[in-house]
C-alpha cells in the first residue's frame, strides 16, 4: 500500500475548535467516500509541551493499494468534492502533501 | 494514546537512497529503544505523480500512552541517543514536529 500524507493549517479566522470540528464532522464523511481508499486517519493537535510549537494544525493520512489506485481516485467526482470542501477549513498556501510507503519499525505493543 | 509526528528532510549531500537506508537500518533500531514507545512507523517517499513535488523526505510517527509518557521518554538517555543520531541524516532546519491525537475516519478495509 501507499500512503498520502497531508499536513494542514487551518483557514484564517477559524478557531482551533471550529477547525477540528469541521474537519472531523463535515469533511471526514466527505473524504471517506473517495473510491479506492483503504484507510483514512485524521491526526488532530494534542496539547503540546511548553517547548514545542506546532508547525501544522493537523495531518491526514490516506492509504491506497498503489499509485494506480491513487490516480484513479484523483480523477473521481468524490475526490473533487473532497478537494472543493477543503477551502472551508484549510489554508491551501500552508499545507504540505507527499506520498509515502510505511515501514513499521516497532509494531504496536 | 498520543502520536508525535516528525516531517523530516535529508541532510545536504546525502542521496535519497543513502538517507532512506540510514534512517531505516541505523536510526530505526536506535529509535525503537526509546522507553514508553508504543509504536514507531517510518513513512519513506514513494514515487510521486508528475504534478506532485514532495515538501519533505519522510515522516516518522511515534506513539506514547500520554503526554506524561512522552515527557518521561524525552528525559531518557535513549531519547538523547536517538536525537544525537539525527544529525547523521536529517537537516534539523527543515523539519516539522508536532503532537497529535488520531481519529480513524475510515478503518482499514
Amino acid at each position: 500500500m501507499i500512503k498520502l500524507v497531508y499536513c494542514i493549517t487551518r483557514r484564517h479566522g477559524m478557531t482551533p475548535e471550529e477547525f477540528s470540528r469541521y474537519w472531523r464532522e463535515v469533511h471526514g464523511p466527505i473524504g471517506r467516500r473517495i473510491p479506492g481508499l483503504r484507510r483514512l486517519v485524521q491526526s488532530h493537535p494534542a496539547p503540546h509541551p511548553a517547548d514545542m510549537s506546532p508547525p501544522f494544525d493537523g495531518m491526514a493520512e490516506l492509504w491506497f493499494d498503489d499509485l494506480a489506485g491513487l490516480e484513479a481516485a484523483r480523477r473521481s467526482p468524490k475526490w473533487r468534492a473532497s478537494s472543493a470542501d477543503e477551502a472551508h477549513f484549510i489554508d491551501a498556501t500552508r499545507t504540505a502533501l507527499f506520498l509515502t510507503e510505511e515501514h513499521e519499525i516497532l509494531p504496536q505493543k
